[in-house]
Parts: structure tokens; sequence; C-alpha cells
């Protein structure tokens, strides 16, 4: 017989961690029994994906996981069942007060679980994990260090890729094939059920005012109606802007990180609009720490692109972002997000991107975006690249 | 002020078809007004993805788009909204019995949805449309057999992506870069909450025999526990067969397919457990077609395999998937599906997707998989290349 593999491939004082503030929250909001379905918790609280559920049950405080497949997972707190409806009866003790995941799970999948666990009425269990999420372990911090570190050398071989005639796909493949050839698994993972994407995009010149149907901070017309979005098959040319704005996902976690290049020379309103992405930053950085409200940041943000006289082309052009930066984590958009009607305040523990950007008509997209930890002391930088607008040699 | 472009991209005797049999079936199941809020059914009905909902009205046969972004589509039924909420005082007919896609959207999108359609009840528009989309249009077949050529190109140049000592993941990552050269959008959809992939899978020797999570034919370890499936990072060796499992996407559709490789000598069992395949494949092609019982196709290839003496080997090793084929379409896992309990049956229209692969341990996965299109007189292959085990040269 196969040995089993152990399930919990996290260290045992980050999972203590998380289980601490989960089962708190959960006692805060008056719930007993949490049952998680979704791939990106399960994640969160097991270092792994399977197939089944994970049960946080208030009153004893535990964990236990109810796996489908793969049969080879074992360990204290692991039970195989064949279908949902098989948990209640195995749980030892009562339901009580019931949180599904209703923001993650679909409706016929939470209206089955509903009802395998005799409720009608059940919290919604996301509001729950994505605080707890929002902030993340010593663990989680390391994971997401790791990973920005694997993307910054990425971004250090940008310039050696590129060949005079690329295109903004062809680039874009080469730093795709370099980033799977360092360990990246390709998994772009997103939050929500309206948006797609395939792993980042370079944006090189007017594809970048290019409105796209997603969330993201630039658009991009893409190079199908299936997924209309980044880059498009636009010729690199000598003025054109390249803008990179792409993932690893390295491990579990992901960074969200930009740098722009530049074919040839830059002409001074480029470099002043570039120069603006950065020192916005600069000043982001010095005025985010814990306690900092997320609309001042945002508002900070917009009032420097106001006062250098590029408020129309700040966060896009013909369609703009209604952000400046947002959390970072298992998925691209996690909490706390950076916009002008965000109650959220900063705590100790956030792993925010902020992202700056300028989209200039006839040059292309400008901006640098970085991923930070809020500490108490203010913001640490993860993603640490030269920021400046980068010439591409023809 | 921008020209609008127009919402629909498919040619109008398509979008006719589909919505002929959606309206009919609606009828046949009492729905009055059915709401599409998926990327993928948006993407059926529209050519293209965007953010806000298509309305289909029974009584009048109409279907109307109301979109929130982009901002830059139009044309005839096209309305812009802020907000699902806008959309009732804006319909003609009243919304009568409702469907929406309890399958595909998240419970609290459909709770939102019901509310502001004014709706306690609503039957489950997801069973309408995926029966509609089973059965594809000629314009989906000829999308569908764009991306089989484009796809069958991409696996002729499989040898010669090969070099003396390379790992699973770097000649995938060499298959990815031509695929994506090629116009592949590199987006891998997948239907269900509980599967996640990266575009592919190559498979080698022993990590073949790796269970994982997902209801894939094959498993694979991966190269992360957040993503455990595929190509772990094997060194391709000697006798190691190499089983080649990749999508292209090159447009909406998708295209199932998959070869064998073997460096070097192959073994006679090796031989003969590929060549039982290929022959599953020849006598299912000859049994399937408008009329067939799934099931009995099923059923066909396991009582091969076990005539054949690879029962312990057909469909996996240490863990088994429980089907032999599958629709293929916009996602890779559509209807119909070729399994023991499956109650369909084979209709003209149908692109399915027959896999009958073996484990074989120490040598690794062995088979073929080929998309075809179900007509009245038989099944219509699509991936029209080369199905023997195919050499790698060291």
């Amino acid at each position: 017989m196969d040995e089993k593999e152990k399930m919990i491939v996290l260290p045992a004082g980050d999972l203590n961690s998380k289980l601490t503030r989960l089962f708190d929250t959960m006692q805060e909001r008056n719930v007993d029994t949490l049952v998680v379905s979704s791939l990106v918790n399960k994640l969160y609280l097991t270092g792994r994906v399977f197939i089944g559920y994970i049960v946080l049950t208030g009153a004893d405080r535990s964990m236990h996981c109810y796996v489908r497949r793969p049969s080879t997972l074992g360990g204290p707190g692991v039970t195989f069942i064949h279908k949902v409806e098989n948990i209640p009866g195995l749980m030892t003790e009562p339901v009580g007060r019931l949180a599904l995941e209703t923001d993650n799970s679909t409706y016929s999948h939470v209206v089955r679980l509903a009802k395998a666990f005799g409720k009608d009425e059940f919290a919604n269990a996301d509001d729950i994990l994505s605080a707890v999420r929002a902030v993340k372990t010593p663990y989680e911090i390391s994971q997401i260090e790791a990973d920005s570190r694997k993307l910054s050398f990425i971004y250090s071989r940008i310039p050696l890729l590129y060949r005079p005639g690329m295109t903004d796909v062809e680039l874009q493949v080469e730093i795709e094939r370099v980033t799977r050839l360092e360990g990246g698994t390709g998994m772009f993972r997103v939050g929500g059920e309206d948006m797609e994407f395939n792993n980042g995009s370079v944006l090189v010149g007017g594809n970048a005012d290019e409105p796209s149907p997603y969330d993201f901070a630039m658009g991009g017309r893409g190079i199908d109606p299936s997924l209309p979005v980044g880059a498009n098959g636009t010729i690199i040319r000598p003025g054109n802007t390249v803008m990179v704005d792409t993932n690893g996902t390295f491990n579990a976690y992901m960074t969200d990180m930009t740098r722009t290049f530049i074919l040839g020379e830059s002409d001074e309103k480029t470099r002043r609009a570039h120069a603006l992405s950065i020192s916005i930053l600069r000043r982001l950085e010095q005025e985010g720490r814990a306690g900092s409200h997320a609309a001042d940041l945002y508002n900070t943000a917009v009032e420097m692109a106001k006062e250098a006289g590029f408020e129309d082309y700040f966060m896009g052009h013909r369609a703009k972002a209604g952000f400046v930066g947002h959390g970072v984590g298992i998925v691209i958009n996690e909490l706390p997000v950076i916009a002008p009607r965000s109650k959220a305040i900063l705590e100790a523990g956030n792993v925010i991107a902020l992202e700056p950007k300028l989209v200039l008509p006839g040059v292309g997209a400008v901006g640098v975006e970085n991923t930070y930890v809020v500490t108490e002391n203010g913001l640490r930088k993860l993603t640490d690249a030269p920021e400046e607008l980068m010439t591409l040699v023809e």
C-alpha cells in the first residue's frame, strides 16, 4: 500500500496563526461552522489544492479536511468522503450557525452544501476569509518575497529578450518562456467571475489606450475577441513605450510588478509622465503605513497627477481604472483596494501593489508598479528592480 | 466621439441558429426570460467577452445585451447600464418565469440577480445553455476545425523541439512558446469550480502515474503543490514515454488532442498498449454516430482494454479517470460525457474528444486523443496528425 502524503504543507506556526484569526473572526461574527469549498481558500489553509472541503468548527477550534481526490493524501484531521453529504454525519460538534463561501462558489454548489448541512440560512464565509487573508502571516510574506525575487530577476532579463522588429506578443512570449523555465507555474489566479487573463500583459504604443472589459489598470485589445486584453500584435517602433505587467506565480502566491521600456529616444513629456509615476510611488511609500486610509493614498496620487497636469492620462485615458492599487496574495486582486470610496485602513501585514500608471496617446503607457508589505513604519518594497524608463536597443 | 464597435462578431446565421434552439428549449422548459451572466456564455452568443449581461426574452424571441464595460461597444440591441438593477426597468416584456446561470455564477451573484428581477424562484439556465451548446453550429465547427489545424501543426513540431537532456517542463515550455507564436491565446477554459490547469500537460515516465486532484484522464505531480498536475521536472530518459496533451485556444474554441512520443526504443508491451489505444479509437469511430449511446462507447473501450489484458492500466493505474471522452467547445469539458453512467445519446453536431489512454508503471503514459465531430454517418476526425508512437531522437 502506498504511504500517504501529508495534507498540510504549511509550517505549523503559519496554519495556527491563520486559524487563530479565523476562529476569532468567526466568534465575533457569531459563526459556529465555516465550510471552505473554493480551491483558493483550500490552498490558503493547507498549502495545496485538493477536491473536497475544509470544515472549521468554532466550538473546539478545530479544522478538518474532507477529501474526495487525490486518495494519496493523509495525516491527522483528514477523512475521505464520496460526497459532501457524508460530512455532517462525521462531525463531532453540532453545525450551529453556518457560513458558506457565497462569493466564491456557484449558486448550485452553495445550495447543495446548505442542504447537506441542514440549514436554510447561512452567513457569507468569504467576508471572513477575505478579511483574514488580507493580513499576511510571516510565512506568506516569505513566499511572496520569494516570488518577488524571481519576478524581479525575470524583469532584469527583458532588455536581453528584445529583438528588433518584435511585436508585443513576441516579446511577451519570450518573457513567458523565461518565467516558466525559472519555475513559474503560469497559473494566474484572479478573484471574481468577471475577469480572465493569461499571465500578464505587454502593452505597446496605441494599444495601451484600447479599453478592455476587465477591471485592470490598463487595457489592450488582445489578439482575439475571446480574450480582449493585452498585447495585440503591435510591432514595437522607435518612440513607443513597452509596458510590461507580468506575473510568475512561482509558488502559491503572486507578485504584481510593472516596468516600462522604450525603444530609442523618449520625448520630454514621456519622461515627465514616467517620473511622475515614480514620484507618486515615493510619496505613497512615505504616507502609507499601518493606519493609513486607502482612500487618502488614492487621493494623494490623483492630486499629484492633477498638479503635474497629467490628470487626463492618469490611470488610463480613453478608459480609466478606478483605483491606484490593490491587495495581492493567492489571487491578484485581494483586499484592501486603494480606491476613492474604499473604507479600508491599512494594517501591518497587508501586501499591496501600487500602480500609478499613465497612458500617453501616440506613445503608450508609462509608469511603475511595485508590491509592498505594509508595516507599522511604512511600506516595504518587495519588487526590487530599476524603475527608470529603460531603453531597448534597436 | 469614437465610433462604436459592433458587439456581435458572429455571422448572423450562426447567432440565429443558436437563438432558435435556445428559444425553443426555453419554451419547452417553460422559461420566459433567461439571463446570461457568465463570460463563457456571453462569448457563445456574441463572439466576444464583455462585462454585463445578455437577456433572452421568449415572448418576442429577442436578445438584448446590457453592457457595463467596455464603453466602446455598440450596435442594435446594446444598452449601457451601471448595474444589473437597471435592467428590468429597460425591458419591454414582463420577466415571467426566470432562468439564471446557477451552475456558472456565484451564489451572491445569482441572489443579486434574482432580487433585481423581483423573483424568489428561478430555473437553472445552465441546463438549457449547456444542452444547446453541446450541439455545435456549422460556424462553431469551422472555428474548432481552424483551431484543430493549428494545433495539429504544433504537434508536428514537437520532435523538433526536443533536445537531449530536457525535462518535461522544458519541453512543455517550448511547446507553449510555439503555440503562442502561432497565435494561441493561452486561455485554457474549463467548466466547473473544481479544476485548474495551465494550458496542457507533458507527462514523462513515472510522473504519469501520480494521482492529481482534478478529474482529468491523466495526473502528474506538477511543480508546486499549488498546481498539482502535469509536468514535474522529470528528465526525459531512454525508454520513457512522453505524452503531450496540450491546447492552443487559437480562437474562442478549444481542441483536445494527445500524442505520445518515446525517447529511443520502445518495448513490446509499450507498443501493444499504444496500438490498443489506436484500435479502440478505430472501433469507436466505427460505432460512434448520431444516435449512439455514450455509455456504449465507454463500455466498448473498457471491454477492448480487458480483452487485451490491459484493464489495470486503462485510463490510469494508481488513479483512474471515470470516462473515455467528453464534449469540447468553448470549455474543455462540455457535454456529452462518454462515461459508464452517462445517459447521453450522441447528436449530429456534438464535438467530442476520445482519449483511450493507458499508464504503464516504469514506462509512462501511452495513447492517443482525437477530437471528432459527430455526424449522422460516423465520427469525423479533426485532429489530423500521425498517431503512432513517435520516436524522439537523442
